[in-house]
Parts: C-alpha cells; sequence; structure tokens
C-alpha cells in the first residue's frame, strides 16, 4: 500500500472537522500520507464533488485511497461503501457520488462496509467522515484486506451526469464548472470530438455559447486579450475563456448553460 | 513522541503565515506531521479558537502538539504557556484560550515557556507563532523535556465561557457557532441534559429558539426537508438545522442567540 | 536533500489543482514533505506571489525546494526555469516571479527547463504546476543533479518591483499588501532607515499615509485601541495598523498608497 489517503468534502475550512478526520487517520496509521482535494465543494453537491475526483485520481499513485464525504443523507439508510476501480481505491456514501466510475470496463468491486470493527465507536452519528470513511481508510491504508471491510454488492447508486449528445453536426453539451480563473468547463472532450471524426481541432472546429461564436486556439496567452476564446484544456476538454479575464463574469456564463461544439468537416 | 502537530490560527489562507511555521518547525523536526485545525478562526477571536481545539483534540493520538495562535495581545506582556491536559500538549498565549482544558480534574501542568533557547533569535516579535510557538512545539515533539521550557505557574488566565443553567423546568443555553452548513450549534450537550434526568431524548425534549418549538430527530434525513429540525450532534451538543439548507439564514439564528432546552419528565 | 517542497499558487481552494499537483509529487518521490504557502494569490498577480515567496523562503531548511505557480502566459513562448539562490531551489515561470532573489549577490543559477524526460508526458498544456512544475520538483527532491534538468541562461526575465526612495529628509515607499487582519505592510524596511542614520526607531521615525501623522511603537497592544499606528513588523517593514481593527477598511488604505517615513535627526 502507498498510504496515499486524498479527502475531498463540502466541509469548507473554518470548522475543525477536516483536522478531526485526519486526527483519526493518524491514530490508526501514523504514516499515512493525506492530500486535500477540495473541501470547498458546494454543499451538498454530489455532481461537483464527483467531477472534482474523477479529473483527479488518474494523478495519484496506485493504490491511492480517496476519500469522498458529501453526504446529504448521513446517519439515514444510506449505504458507506468502497469502491476499487483502476487501480484506486474510493470511500464515501453510496449516493451516487461514483458514479464516473461505474463507467469503466475495469470496474472491479463496489463493497458495502458493514464491519465496525473498523469504525469508531460511535452511535446515531451524523458524522460520518470521522466514524466510519477515516478508519475505514486508514486501516485500508495499513493493508487490511478488503474482504475484511463487508460484503460485495451489485445494486449500488447512480446518477444521471449530463454528457454531450450529437444533433445534426455538431455535439451539444453544457458548461459543468467554473473554475477559480472564471474560466467556463464544458462536458465536451476531445475523445468525444475525435469519434465525430475531427482531427485537426482549430481548422474544423467552431463554439458557440449563448448565441456567440467563439474561436479556438491552442494557450491563452494566443488569445485576444479582451475576447471570448476557447481551448482544450488540460483535461482533455473544451474550456471558454478570457485572456486574464473572468469569461464567467464577463459574459454572464455559468453551471448549466448549453454549449454547441459544431464540426465543421472537410 | 508522536511528532504530531496540529495548528490553529487566525491568520488566514492568503498570506504565508502558516507556511512560515511549519518551514521553522521542519527546520527542527523535519519528521514532524503537520495539520491544519483551522486557520480562519474570526480575527482575534479566543472563544471560537478555544472552542475549534476542545472539540478536536480527542481524537488526536495521545501526546499530539495543538498549537493555538489566536493573540491579539502579542509583543505584549502576555505570557507564552505550555499546557499538558489529557495526555497531551497545548502551546500559545496566556491569555484564557485554553479555559476548556482547566476545567478537567486531571489538568496537569501550565509551563510559563521563558528558555530562549528554543525560540528563534528575534528581538521585540510581534510574530509569536513562527518566533516562539512553532520553535517549541518542533523542539517538545523531537522529545525534549518540558521542563527545560519553562517553569510551572498557578496563575495561568481563564475566560469566563458561556454554559447552560438550569431554570425552572428548562435547560437555558445559547447559540454558540454557525458550522459551514448554517447549522446552529448550542451548548447544551447530552450530559448536561443526562445529568437533569433526560434519557430518552425524542420523547422527553423540546427545543425553543426564537420562539419557535423546534422538534428533535435522529439524523439529517429525517426531518422535514423545509422546517426547523434539532438533533443531537456528533460532538454531543443540541445542534438546530434545517436540511439541505441554513437554518442560519432562513431564520437568522446567530451565535449568542438564547436556546431552550424543556424536559418533559414523564 | 531535504524532500521539503512548498508551493505557491493562484490556484485558489476549491478546484482540485492544488492536490492533483501534490499527487504528481508523490508519484516520483512518496517521500516528499510538501507544505502550501498560499493558493490564494490574487489571479495572474506575479509581485504579490514574488512577495509571498521571498518573504517565506528563509524560514525553511536549505536546500527547500519552492514551486511558484502564477503564470498567466502558460502554453506561450515563456519558459519554465529552475533558480538556484540562497542556498534553495526555486521553480516555476520565467516571468519575473523570481526578481527578488536576483537582487542577491549569491544568486547562483537560473536553469532553462528543457529536458522532457522530467515533464508528465501531455502535448501543447495548459497547466504546467501539473506537467513541468511539480514532476521537476519531484525528480529534484529526489536529488537528480541539476545539470539534468537543462541549460543556465542569464537572460531571464525581470520585472520593476516598487522600492523606497529617499526624497528630502524622508523615505518614500508605498504599500505593497494588506494582511489578513487588514494590517497595512509597506515596502520601506528596518535596512532602509537603518541606512538613512536612524537608530532608535520611536524617537527618530514619523510614518505619514493619507496626510495622517501616524506614530510608531513597539507591538499592537502598545496602541490606543481605536486609532491609527504602526510598527517594525515582525519581517523588518513598518506596518500600518489599527488595534484590533482593519486599518484598511476604517482609513480606506490600500495596495499602493504613498507612505512617508521622515526621520527626524537628533
Amino acid at each position: 500500500m502507498t498510504s496515499i489517503i486524498t479527502l475531498t468534502t463540502d466541509f469548507g475550512l473554518k470548522d475543525p472537522f477536516v483536522g478531526i478526520m485526519k486526527g483519526v487517520i493518524f491514530g490508526i496509521n501514523p504514516e499515512a500520507r493525506i492530500i486535500d482535494l477540495s473541501h470547498k465543494i458546494s454543499n451538498h453537491n454530489i455532481i461537483e464533488a464527483s467531477q472534482a475526483v474523477s479529473f483527479s485520481y488518474r494523478y495519484f499513485p496506485e493504490e491511492t485511497i480517496h476519500v469522498v464525504v458529501v453526504d446529504p443523507g448521513v446517519g439515514g439508510g444510506r449505504r458507506p461503501i468502497l469502491v476499487l476501480s483502476e487501480g484506486q481505491f474510493f470511500i464515501g456514501p453510496d449516493n451516487g457520488i461514483f458514479t464516473p466510475l461505474y463507467n469503466y470496463d475495469v470496474l472491479q468491486k463496489v463493497i458495502h462496509l458493514t464491519n465496525k470493527d473498523f469504525f469508531l465507536p460511535s452511535i446515531e452519528s451524523t458524522f460520518h467522515g470521522r466514524d466510519v470513511y477515516a478508519p475505514v481508510a486508514a486501516w485500508l491504508s495499513k493493508g487490511k484486506d478488503i474482504k475484511e471491510f463487508g460484503e460485495i454488492i451489485n445494486d449500488y447508486v447512480t446518477i444521471s451526469l449530463p454528457k454531450p449528445k450529437m444533433m445534426d453536426n455538431a455535439l451539444v453539451g453544457e458548461i459543468i464548472s467554473i473554475d477559480n480563473f472564471g474560466n467556463a468547463i464544458t462536458n465536451i472532450s476531445m475523445k468525444d470530438i475525435a469519434e465525430a471524426g475531427v482531427s485537426d481541432i482549430k481548422e474544423s472546429l467552431k463554439v458557440i455559447c449563448k448565441d456567440i461564436d467563439i474561436s479556438v486556439v491552442g494557450h491563452y496567452a494566443e488569445a485576444d486579450n479582451a475576447g471570448i476564446s476557447s481551448l482544450i484544456n488540460s483535461f482533455g476538454y473544451i474550456e471558454i475563456f478570457s485572456y486574464k479575464n473572468s469569461v464567467s463574469e464577463n459574459y454572464n456564463i455559468t453551471t448549466g448553460d448549453r454549449v454547441k461544439a459544431v464540426l465543421i468537416r472537410s
């Protein structure tokens, strides 16, 4: 085991909740190395959390353990689970948060965490991050066999994630997030574009959002300072931006807005 | 020694002050493991810092070192201290920030940090986090004997912390903090309730805040979506919430508001 | 090598970008210890980032590796560089961000990072933090010889940083940042003052900002609660403050405002 544990929550950074989870982990495995992915996921936003994790995990070493706690149903009937997928481990609530991982052919296992030997001894808890997920991650990072944590299930919860659709000669998708720079990230990927038969992106692609025709460039500084542009970002998705400005603010673009990638076949 | 050091400050996350403290610690003990509890304590708010630490320390391994720097009097006559309590170490200013720890029978020692061999060599500093507390924590984490740091004192400063009072058939307390989800945490604990002779909480307790009768449920998802509810939270305190909403915003509840827990004896 | 790597970016804390950089580092060097200096540098603000790093690095052990990614020109012609200065390493874009380090006599080397063996295998990336700087820092922390990363250059980019000027009997400088407490930090240092022939600061210095005569005290608590005061801060610079208040808000003082330090020679 690598003993690397990442944390993704909607707990924010003011309350000591995240620090407490780390205390629990170090109490079980003092050798763990803990990395924060984000604790500023919008409250209860399962889709946002699932995107943060699915964009990130491939940059971590094999067998990294990703703990994700965005969990409006905590304390209710909702099951805690451990997912083995893509050579990594994912721990969190069975509320669909791991849906992007269920789309891979190589999905290995989903385990319902039932063995209370690996939980903190709390009753009727409303803080599973501390009492369930942190200690399970710590025990797993120490090399405990996954069979000990619970039983394999197949009826895990999935959620519907927005996907681009081919309509006429265009891929129609949407803005799925606005980043720290005000850049608007779409759900249209280079893979989607390639499957539609486009090879040279700059020559044969036109992006439309809010009725604006948006040119496609290679990198940020290549764009005109004041205007609106797009590029294939470092995760392989179409991203709309304004050089050194917030395209989200300046053009009023927000999550859920429709985006068309028009394919100009030569 | 576990070499685990937690940090709690009002320094915020933009300035590099916290990173600098970590640099000082690693310069003395490269094997230290440093955990952030919170750096978003409201400026100069000693009560808020003392709550964050007192809710958190019991989830850390024995002999963890907790550094707390909320210190409006830095550079003045105020003494830097090291507190040994509950099997853990606490380092910070003698301004009452460790008052919750002084309430335990098992309080062991309060040491006035006078030995400048363990400080950075600065004159008239206004940054004791860097020059006093970080290096002392680092040396302590390396196993230095506490006797070397200074002299035991008994006249350490305490502050008055809000505590619930029994009035007629009710425990009268107050809101002590609003968390990241807008939940309102009271200072009325399960222990207070048990001592008042209530055993089954849902049957025999009614919570009143802002003239609203608030029902008590077992966990968040059990509550009606739109309304106001309460539960015993994961730290053992009455918490007022609105499922998937901010009860603080929607019902205008804030720190200092009065809360009554009415005990219905059967 | 100490294997200590600090990170300074304008990536913010919501997006998982910083966590991804750490994943890349741990994938190459699982023994690295990573410290966040700040991820809340104002977007694209090279001067702010250079100040954060130049105030911080001396508190870190020798051979610490400082990665700084504030990089509006990412993906363009701008070169990635490695700077050896003051016994430490600095990695980031060649956009002038390391200018404060170029002012030292002991500057050793600036290396243009050209060896793609130490990059992640991405094409036309817009995320050099992940694909260039994180992996180079990780390989360097493992002890790779700096000669392997690229060629020494001498035409590295510098930017103009605001410096105080002597005019009549006053040092005229400016506010270079507002900290988390609303304190206004100037670019006038104790060294500047000493070079101007002032030895006892309180007796022989008067600070003027916004036409207000501001007294100089020894530490925060020494000041009158309500008013405006100044002191030599813990980094050796004149700082204007209001005890337990934000002088920036209360007196409308902001970055770029002119400050005069009048020298009263006895």
